[in-house]
């Protein structure tokens, strides 16, 4: 691969999510040269994904161009590709554009879905995690709508329910938007079509929803969803789907054509690796983000199972500690490189929340919970000011006030329709 | 076909675009049925795909959802649907969703790329008619440069030349556009590479640009461009393209990956209509916008031949004729309905306009012809209104605001990577 050598440590930094952004941005003019390889040419604020699906934002307002954001950065360099090995006795990557060497290397490939082993389900269900996928889910929903226009009862049925598997963040708020969709906007563009028989469903196997939350937290997204309209079902599990239809492991079924599944993530890992480096799908990392077995090799975010005196079975999969971790991974690069004992990690915990619908939030915040509207404005304020760019803002904040104030959501748009494979 | 039936004359409107779309809202309130059919689910503002393609703007500025637009207009049904044939016998057409009847039937198709029997062209130029397109060349420009920092020499230059054939409207404001990219934005994002490499050539076979505009305009676009930076080939012509190489009828020779080809449309004529009802590939009407041939068929805009006291050799293919036909169709199905006489259509020509690049443009409009900054707001200000929706206004309105005032262009996403069949 074709990277400039200069006479600074090259830190090679695998991902462009959170964990490798904050990484990548907190080494600047710290006398390293940096060079990011991502599948895409851009970073995607993940925890929107769901608003693209449900047509309240387009992928520009959530996505980044990672050059953009590194344009003034001396000494750093990205190149699309996909990773396929990791040779660590040569210090060498291995790529689809050819080879790399490290001096340092940082893991932040984050994670993908997690099917379980479910054949049918991961050939059948939709997933939400890449804009790709969450733009082929926004087809797909309103390609639905279309033939549910020209089936008979029983077929309109199975094109009008949307199970959503999961009952963590993302399920939660993909289900509220849905409901929002089904109450406000779907109505006024079929009206040939009976819009009350769309039914969404969240199954979660716990017994609550929101599980990393607090149980005010829980129960109030309960009954959001219930006043949204939403079928909850819990302590329910999933058996099979085969495209048609959903087995639930009680033998009950349910016709969909469409099924949404947010129930789990399982980490990107790569090739290369001992597996005494490799926990649970994760890599083993102490507190200074180290992988287990190696001098050289750091990883951050979802993809790094670390363990902390706050957190003694493993940090959270969330954005902030990706961030945290990012930032204070800079700081022990140069501390290693200048021979200085690296510092340990801890996660700042500021809390966590989940929006349902418009005027409906939770949060928590430590010791602080609280729910509804202001929850709702915090929720947007923090999402706000997380987006990467003053455009995306903008743009986003513009969205989310015509999206309020006119009930509506502008980017319905079938733009490549989806097809099975 | 699903579409319930009433006591109301059935209108059927094929296609979305300029024509259809003014016609179907003229139609309101007139107590017919409007039945329009559409391959997509939205309507595609074609005049700032351009944009689309080089970053400045994302699908849903430009596309707005056809259902949204007439969603509190009563007796009016879509359905996304390609059409088959058409049995003029029966009053029925054929599509992929199933069969359809009318009473009246309104064909509004426009044209899509004509490549005049070239099979190399055919297959690997990028063309420019719809959303997809321009997001596949969006893509594709991006894609280039990745590849081209990893490419020796000789290579980088076939990623690097963006010939664009076709020396009109299109041509004309793409090269603008993407030289705005080279000027502006990709030197920041490829530092690596040595982005005055690019070139980008419009060819046209013709002595002039814009030859449908004044001499004025033809000469100010074809200095523009060149302070621009763009090579401008006129009196060329292209014989043949494989896909690394473009060869010209002189026998010249041009290494590229990447054929933009803008030179010329052709109608999307339907299957089932007698041969004298078509000439030029389009559907000859009367001044009522009827096709020859038939009573109760009309056709509007692009796919429409129709000659005009003021146009005696045909009318342009343009958005502001379809626009006019459409609303003009709307009065005289009305009079038909009521056995009145239908009235006779006239184009009123407000002018036309081009813009190439910032602070530039060209402004004929009838004996006021005037180019520069002044001409550049102008062309600003019309397509801004021109925009579906006031949702689409603002944002493409912040967009130009923010693409204007940082030099920046905010979606240069490779969202779904281009690849040749």
């Amino acid at each position: 691969m074709n990277v400039p050598k200069n006479e600074f440590k090259r830190v090679v930094i695998i991902g462009g999510g959170f964990g490798g952004l904050n990484l990548a941005k907190s080494l600047r003019n710290k006398d390293f040269q940096v060079v990011m390889l991502d599948k895409n040419n851009y970073h995607t604020f993940q925890p929107l994904l769901y608003q693209v699906a449900t047509s309240g934002l387009e992928p520009d307002s959530i996505a980044y161009p990672i050059r953009k954001i590194f344009k003034n950065q001396q000494r750093f360099h990205f190149r699309m590709a996909s990773v396929e090995k990791v040779n660590t006795a040569d210090k060498v990557i291995e790529t689809n554009i050819g080879q790399l060497d490290y001096d340092y290397l940082v893991i932040a490939t984050g994670t993908t879905t997690n099917f379980f082993g479910m054949k049918g389900v991961e050939k059948y269900a939709m997933t939400m995690k890449t804009v790709s996928e969450a733009l082929d889910l926004r087809s797909l929903i309103l390609q639905n709508f279309e033939k549910a226009l020209l089936a008979n009862e029983e077929e309109q049925e199975s094109y009008m329910n949307f199970p959503i598997v999961g009952g963590g963040p993302t399920g939660v708020e993909l289900a509220g938007a849905l409901a929002e969709l089904k109450n406000h906007v779907l109505p006024a563009d079929y009206p040939d079509l009976n819009i009350k028989r769309m039914k969404i469903q969240v199954i979660e196997m716990q017994d609550e929803l929101l599980k990393s939350m607090s149980d005010n937290a829980s129960k109030k997204a309960l009954s959001y969803l219930k006043e949204l309209g939403v079928d909850v079902m819990l302590n329910k599990s999933v058996a099979s789907f085969d495209g048609d239809k959903l087995t639930f492991k009680s033998g009950e079924e349910l016709e969909s054509k469409t099924l949404i599944w947010a129930a789990g993530v399982r980490g990107n890992v790569i090739n290369g690796f001992p597996e005494t480096s490799i926990d649970r799908g994760m890599y083993v990392v102490d507190r200074t983000s180290k992988v287990k077995g190696f001098e050289n090799i750091y990883a951050v975010g979802d993809i790094a199972y670390m363990t902390t005196p706050l957190f003694e079975s493993g940090l959270p999969q969330v954005a902030p500690v990706a961030n945290q971790q990012g930032t204070f991974l800079a700081k022990n690069l140069v501390r290693v490189r200048n021979n200085e004992k690296p510092l340990e990690f801890e996660y700042n915990d500021q809390g966590s929340m989940a929006t349902i619908g418009r005027n409906r939030a939770v949060v928590d915040m430590g010791k602080i919970k609280f729910q509804g509207t202001l929850a709702w404005f915090v929720w947007m304020f923090i999402h706000l000011i997380s987006l990467v760019g003053f455009r995306n803002r903008v743009i986003t904040f513009f969205n989310w006030s015509y999206n309020y104030f006119s009930f509506d959501r502008g980017a319905r748009l079938i733009i490549r329709k989806f097809q099975r494979n």
